[in-house]
C-alpha cells in the first residue's frame, strides 16, 4: 500500500493569507451591517433548542459497512459526491476525475448523480462514494441517528483528489476487501466515542480538519487494542489524516440532530462541490443556498502553485460547521505549516470565528484560551450582520482530473448563501408575523 | 495491572503560582546582577563546544535490560536513587519508602546508596533502581553513549512516589518477569529513534516532563506495530506517563555527551532527592553542587494540599536540563490543568528561559513560537548575571512514606548551587589567568 506521508509544503501563498486574515480581524473597524437585524425571540429560541442539539450530540464510530447495503437510499447505479447537487457537465476536473475512476471501480459505463448530504453521508474533497465501498457507520448515542462516511485512503494521489489510476483503484479494493472487514470486526468489540477524542485532540495541537495526527494516533490505539490486524493497522498508522473522515461523519450526525427547527438561522450544512459552494439551514433543512465555490489560499507541494489550484471542494467544511477546522485553529498552531499563517494568525483566527457563533462547544476546548469551548454553531444572521465569512481549512486538489493534491489552504465562505438564506428566513419570519397580525385584527 | 488513570487536580495552588511566575516574568524590571560577569572568551568557546554536544545528540531506545546486568559498575547490594549523594538518615518519607520496597523487592536487609546519575542512569521521583529492575538502554546514535532508566509504573500508588504495599511490588514483578522481556524482544526490531519522538510530541501539546500523552501515543503506535504483546501493550496505553522515563534518559545521554569540556559552564545535570537539590556543570562535571530542596507549588489531588508535599524530588530535571519541562511549557497550555497557571503564564515561562540558556534546540520546536526552539543549556553565568531561577515542572509526593502522589506542579531551582558553581568557575579561572601570567612574567 503506497500511501504519501507527511504533506510537505514548499512555495507559499502565505503573505496572501496573511492579507487575508488581517482584513478579516476582529475588531479591526465597524462596519454597517449587510442587513439589518429586527430582533426576533422567536428565532432566539429556535436557535437555541437547535444548538442545544448540536452540543449534546455524542457521536460515535458503532460500525463499517458496504455503502450499497447501509447508506440509506443508496442504489447499484449511483455515485455520491460532495457539495450541492452537481450537474455531470459542471463538474470540475478532480470531481470527473473522481467519478471516471469510480465508475471503472464498480464496472459501469454511467451512474446516476446525487450529493452525500441527501444521504446522510459526507466525503472528503470529491467525496465519491460508490456502491462497493466500505464505509464508517457513527451514530449519535444521543438522539439514535446515524451518518457515514467513506474511509480515508491516504495523501497524495488518491481518488478524493481526482486521481484514479491503476494503483489509486487496486488501494480502493483493497481497503474494500481488507481494510473495511477488519475495521468491522474491532467495532464488534463496541463502540468508539469520537467526542472523547475529539476532545482530547484539541489538546494535542489538532483542529480536525486538516490536522490529525494526535485523534489518528488516539484511535490507532483503540484499534491496536482491539487487535486489529497488522497489515489494516499499518495502514491506520502510515496516514495521520485516517481520523478525518470520522471527524466528518461526527460533525455530520451532530448538525442533523439540529436540523429542521422551524425559524432556526443555525447552519446545519457547508459544502462544496468543486463548482459550487452551498449552505442548508436548520430551519429550512432540504433547500441549499449556493454561490460560486472561491479558490482556497495556501501553501503547495512540489513545483505547484496558485494557478493550479481547483475551487474549493468537499463535504469536509462539515468540520467548521461543528466548530472545528478553522473555528479551532488556536488549538492547533501547527497547522500553520500546512496551510499558511502564523501563530498569531491561527489564534486570531478561532477569536474571530466567536463572532458569528452561538455557543462554545463544551467539550471542544482549547488549552491555549484557557480551555474556553471552540466557537459553534454558525448563526446566518451573525454572518449578514457582521459580514465575517467563515473560515475553512482546506485541501487543495488539481483543477485537471487525474492529478491528485497539490496543496493545502485557507478560504473563506462566500456571502451570497448566507445573504440569500437570511432573507428566504426573513420573508417566511413576516409572512408568518403578517399572519398572526392579520389572525389578531 | 491497576493503573491508577489521568491526574485529576480538584484543589489548587494556582493563585500562589501565578504570583511566583510573576514576580519572575521577562523583563519585570531591571535588577543588579548577582555576581558581576567578565568576559571571558575561553569560557564562551567552552560553552559552544558543550553546548554543540548537547544539541547533536539523537537518542534512540535501543534495547531492555536488567539493571543489574547492564547499568555500569551496578552491584546485587546497591540500590541507586535520585538525585544528589544521599546519607540513609537524611532519607525523605516518600525517599525512604521507595527504598524500603526496593529492599523487599530484592529480599534483602540492606543495601548501599549510590545515585543513578552517578552509573549514567536516571529515575522520576525517588529514582530507585534495584539490581532485578528492567531499565531501558537509550543511546546517543551520535556518540554512542548509553544511560539508563527504570521503566514507568503508572500513576498514584507507586514506588517513585514513596508507596511500597504489595500491589505496588507485584506490579513491579510483573513489569520484570513480563513487560521488561515483551520490551526487549519488541526493540530486537530495531532502535526507536527518541528525537523524532519528542520532536512530534511537542508539536502535539506534550512539554515532556509531565505531559506524555503524544509521546506515549506515538511510542505506542511503534509498540504496537513492532507485534507487542497485548497485556504489554494495554498496561502502555492505560499510562499515558509511560514516555516519561525515556524522555529523562534521552535528555540525559544527550547531557553527558556534553559533559566534560574544561572551563564550560553549562548545566549538564539538575536533580533532586528529596532533601537537597544539586546541579553538576560540564567543566566539572563530576562534582555537585548543592541546596537545601525547594517544595512546589502546584494542584493536589483529592483531600490532599500544600503541607502534604515532600520537598523536589527526582531526577526528572534532566529534562529541563535538556530544554524540555518547564522549559518548553509554551508548547503543552494543557498543562496547566496538571501544575497550575495559565496559557499565559505557560507562554512566558518558556520566553524567560531564553534569558538563562546558550542555544535552541534544532528538533524541540514550539509551534506557538512559530517553530522557535526550545531555550536549551542552561549557562551557570546567566542565571547568576540575571537571578533567573530554572523552571521545573515535577510531580509533588506525600512527605511520609508508603502514601505516593498528591500532586503535581511549578518549582524553581534554589540559586545557591550557581553561586557556588560559578565562584568554583571563577576560582579556577582566574588561576589559570594567574598562571598565565606568571608563566609569561
Amino acid at each position: 500500500m503506497a500511501v504519501i506521508g507527511e504533506l510537505r509544503a514548499v512555495t507559499a501563498g502565505a503573505a496572501m493569507l496573511s492579507e487575508g486574515l488581517r482584513t478579516r480581524q476582529v475588531g479591526v473597524s465597524w462596519r454597517p451591517p449587510l442587513r439589518p437585524l429586527v430582533p426576533d425571540p422567536a428565532v432566539d429560541a429556535a436557535n437555541e433548542l437547535a444548538v442545544g442539539r448540536l452540543l449534546d450530540a455524542r457521536p460515535a464510530w458503532v460500525g463499517v459497512g458496504v455503502a450499497g447495503d447501509v447508506i440509506p437510499a443508496m442504489r447499484r447505479d449511483l455515485l455520491l459526491h460532495s457539495g450541492p447537487p452537481l450537474r455531470c457537465e459542471d463538474a470540475s476536473g478532480p470531481m470527473r476525475g473522481a467519478l471516471e475512476g469510480a465508475l471503472r471501480l464498480e464496472g459501469r459505463d454511467a451512474a446516476d448523480l446525487e450529493p452525500c448530504h441527501h444521504h446522510q453521508a459526507v466525503g472528503p474533497m470529491a467525496g465519491v462514494i460508490a456502491p462497493s465501498m466500505p464505509v464508517a457507520v457513527i451514530q449519535d448515542r444521543v438522539s439514535g441517528r446515524l451518518a457515514y462516511s467513506n474511509l480515508n485512503e491516504g495523501m497524495g494521489r488518491v481518488l478524493r483528489y481526482g486521481a484514479n489510476d491503476e494503483a489509486v483503484l487496486d488501494r480502493l479494493r483493497w481497503m474494500a476487501s481488507v481494510l473495511g472487514p477488519d475495521l468491522a470486526r474491532a467495532l464488534e468489540g463496541g463502540p468508539i466515542d469520537l467526542t472523547s477524542i475529539n476532545q482530547r485532540a484539541l489538546q494535542m495541537g489538532d483542529e480536525l480538519h486538516n490536522r490529525h495526527r494526535a485523534a489518528t494516533s488516539l484511535l490507532f490505539r483503540e484499534l491496536a487494542l482491539r487487535g486489529l490486524p497488522a497489515e489494516s493497522l499499518r495502514f491506520v498508522d502510515q496516514n495521520d489524516y485516517f481520523y478525518l473522515n470520522l471527524a466528518m461523519a461526527a460533525a455530520k450526525v451532530a448538525c442533523a440532530a439540529a436540523a429542521g427547527v422551524p425559524h432556526s438561522t443555525l447552519v446545519v450544512t457547508m459544502a462544496r462541490n468543486g463548482t459550487e459552494f452551498g449552505i442548508r439551514i436548520s430551519g429550512d433543512p432540504d433547500r441549499w443556498f449556493v454561490a460560486p465555490a472561491p479558490v482556497p489560499v495556501g501553501l503547495f507541494l512540489g513545483r505547484y502553485g496558485q494557478a493550479d489550484a481547483n475551487p474549493d471542494i468537499g463535504d469536509s467544511a462539515i468540520t467548521e460547521t461543528y466548530g472545528l477546522g478553522g473555528f479551532a485553529m488556536a488549538a492547533a498552531p501547527a497547522i500553520t505549516r500546512v496551510v499558511g499563517g502564523t501563530a498569531r494568525t491561527a489564534l486570531e483566527a478561532t477569536l474571530e470565528m466567536y463572532e458569528i457563533t452561538l455557543a462554545e462547544h463544551p467539550h471542544h476546548q482549547v488549552p491555549a484560551l484557557d480551555f474556553r469551548g471552540t466557537p459553534t454553531g454558525i448563526d446566518v444572521r451573525r454572518v449578514v450582520e457582521t459580514g465575517i465569512q467563515p473560515l475553512i481549512n482546506t485541501g487543495i486538489a488539481h483543477r485537471e482530473p487525474g492529478v491528485g493534491q497539490v496543496g493545502a489552504g485557507l478560504v473563506r465562505a462566500p456571502l451570497q448563501p448566507f445573504l440569500e438564506a437570511f432573507d428566504a428566513l426573513a420573508g417566511t419570519r413576516s409572512d408568518a408575523a403578517r399572519a398572526v397580525r392579520g389572525g389578531s385584527a
